[in-house]
């Protein structure tokens, strides 16, 4: 039992217009590949088209790069944005992590079993609490002073650390440092960050001591991408728990635990597998 | 702020072969109508296709009966199976029931307020518990005899009803009798059930008791199409709701009633919008 | 099967100090009436004690009546703020509604099958919408105006109707108007809303289009007690319900329902059967 | 801020009769503890009494030795049977695996941050497949042949490991191993299973395609106590997942292990912490 074989995922976005699922199939059609997923949404009220497309070219008449290629003419002539990613594929990802170890062994453990497919170039921290734990999984751990220099000479030097080992994904695992605005647009759309609240409730410091002393009965999680407007990102993914009278700030925080590592994994997940597209301050997500 | 008109719904399903995508989308295009949403799945356990398709009629060059007529070439020739939906449309619909209340006040409610597009033509009962209820909300109530006539009669009785009302869909809202098979046949992929315990989990009577017994920490209930084979037809919706040791069957029973209304509401409304395709034993969902 | 039979609901909250419990489990004790269930929650962090005890009093030596008097002695010496509740009881509630039918039609029927020991007294709505639903179920409905008098003569109406029928509680079922001050203290802890947002976040007017402009994967509802302080009374319970991305506004609004439906439910139940003790701006809830 | 400190949990079951809660509740006080947390349940339908105290003995005017001893004469007098535990307390724990990591690794990362209380003495397995995890984390590994040795020689150096170990809980995280009658009385209340399906529906052999053939629209996983009686033991817990037409066998495998370390986690954690009373073949939970 296998799901059909897909070598190709398309995602694209464009101004909506008639014919245009004719068009691309159309395209993909023409050189003999095969369209296996097609899923797609049209925005009516900003009028824009969102489209994602697992691609079996096993039986493809031209070449998967020409393939390829050849959609540019298509593309800019339905003024869209496209992106294709040939399977399989381990994105280069680097982890900023700072104390605490549950988002990151989550990962690790993910990629490690299969289920992420990412290649982890290093762990990048501001303190060396997680540094055992990526030693251990036979991984790179770069340690970066954040306090006995200018916090833009870290970032320089974590940006650098990212650009020698060209990192194409960044992940925040609880890192607690607020990303410059250079860094947010350098990996736009490439940084995704965990924040430990059910965003837009509890911005900023101490969520679960807020939560608490609000007095609220579900507690949550957000995956999102880091823009420079902090916690204001594109949502990919969001967790809640129920929470009771009974519970103090460290059952919030340790039940929030888990609702950082299931949203941030899946909202991995579905970057990685092309399955999100942004719009503006939204992110389409084609779930799974 | 709305989404993009569609005034037409076509579900098809059929053997998977390369370009069945491009094929349906070039026919819509072909006639100026648009296609606003395209989910599309290829299973390749068994090699068939689904999808579903929102279509957008308003600029099309040929009349949608033309529209529909035509699509007959490319269906036969693809080997499908295809159902096109006029919108707006209301589905002839029929509920049979017989003690309690929660099902049928759901339906009544979300019909009323639009939230389904059926057309309640009558509730049919074999108590007169619920008949109350029907004649407030201004509909007409069947009482049925299923004691001082032959079960067989009473079904007939039944069926006179359901075709002389024209009805499309007969929704079992608790309705307590086991259906004949003549009847499972007769409406088949039109009969929907809601079963009181998480399928395939408990079945046969007292669900809850059983539950109570095994001590589980989940209950939870289950809409399907109603086949011949008892409580095995195609599932379209399952809800659960978390119970702990202190709850009794009496509790179990007031927590399941929100599982079976929740799960039935929407299980309707899969089968309305044409998000339900059977395929064997199984149902495809599309959704939303 | 039954639950053990109690027919009388003891809450309490005090200030923490050894031997509560004993204490009070030894007063019912000594009566020779019968604690059922008892809950108990201690929080170290303000040094309060909160409780409730299912009592039964079928074997008691003395009157319910003197059982309950006795307390105060005990209580005062414990320096406690208590609540005896005799059962079977009926609380007096009036719901206060404006356009949609959603949260009135729900506790109608849980009112109706016994789900909910509430005696409606009245409907009162500032809008006609609901009149109908409410003359069907055979209560009875108060128009007031709130246009053409100022709204505080509409208010005081309001109180008036609720004064002439010994309302004990009040549930807001999506009635929008916003109280004034001196009723919010009138009906201190005896006022319910339901707020159709996750609060904290999105408070205020149009909280599901602020969930579809800030893109979140998942909307919900919450139930609280009234206070002065707009949307910033004890929550009771909150629900949610996952959402995408091509979900509209509208559709937001239709799933927006279902958990306001849920946790109104809920947080009326827990406030009759004596669940909840207000805590400044936290509810503790012993849910069920 | 803290709960309140509390050192020692009483849990407790006997035949329900009238002034339980006070006796118990006045031993603690007699000798100046403290209850901090007093959890009860009557059970109607059997006749039964479940408590679960938490108790602070920092002020007690005997040791808690002495405590725990003199309660004999009190819990004899009321036919109890009751359970002690002194805090902190670390339960040694062997861990039964065969290939697959993520129970595993779960339980490893919470031993180690300390979420779990368990002291884990080894991990044994009947392949070698989890090998290097284990001694990665500094855990000795025991490798128990299964297939060149009759599988009760195997079954009894497991438990000659066990015993030399002194260990006092025995989880099968993924042990694909039917545990001998004779284990199972040895082990009662004190080995723990995680079963990957939603119990009791599809017991036996791939629950996941048992699932995916039914189409079930929730899958799930289910902890449970280990009795001779394969996969009926008492369920500590249950988690589902929501699952859709387009998944297959691998995802809905995939989508599983989160349940299953979701379950494990819990189920774990509520043992340890001595919130679970087994009751027959049912668990009574005092869940967190």
């Amino acid at each position: 039992m296998a799901k059909p074989s897909h070598d190709l995922i398309l995602k694209i976005s464009c101004p909506d217009t008639p014919g245009l699922v004719s068009k691309i199939a159309n395209y993909i059609a023409s050189y003999h590949a095969n369209v296996v997923e097609f899923n797609q949404f049209a925005d009516a009220v900003n009028g824009k088209f969102f489209a994602r497309l697992e691609i079996d070219t096993s039986e493809a008449s031209v070449s998967v790069e020409d393939l390829k290629d050849g959609f540019a003419v298509l593309g800019k002539s339905i003024k869209a944005t496209w992106h294709f990613r040939q399977l399989p594929h381990k994105t280069k990802t680097a982890l900023l992590v700072t104390k605490t170890t549950h988002c990151l062994n989550e990962i690790l453990w993910r990629a490690q079993v299969g289920e992420l497919p990412i290649e982890i170039t290093s762990v990048i921290g501001n303190r060396r609490n997680c540094q055992e734990l990526v030693e251990r999984a036979g991984l790179t751990f770069h340690y970066v002073d954040f306090e006995d220099q200018p916090k833009e000479d870290a970032f320089t030097e974590v940006n650098e650390i990212l650009k020698s080992e060209e990192v194409n994904l960044v992940i925040l695992a609880r890192f607690m440092q607020i990303m410059p605005g250079w860094m947010c647009e350098e990996y736009a759309g490439k940084m995704i960050n965990i924040h430990h609240s059910f965003l837009p409730a509890f911005i900023g410091a101490n969520p679960y001591r807020q939560a608490y002393n609000r007095g609220v009965k579900l507690i949550g999680a957000t995956c999102h991408y880091v823009t420079s407007d902090l916690d204001a990102g594109p949502i990919i993914e969001q967790h809640v728990s129920r929470v009771q009278h009974f519970h103090n700030v460290n059952d919030l925080t340790r039940m929030g635990r888990d609702c950082e590592r299931a949203a941030l994994a899946k909202g991995i997940r579905y970057h990685v597998y092309d399955r999100t597209i942004i719009d503006g301050n939204r992110a389409i997500v084609f779930s799974d």
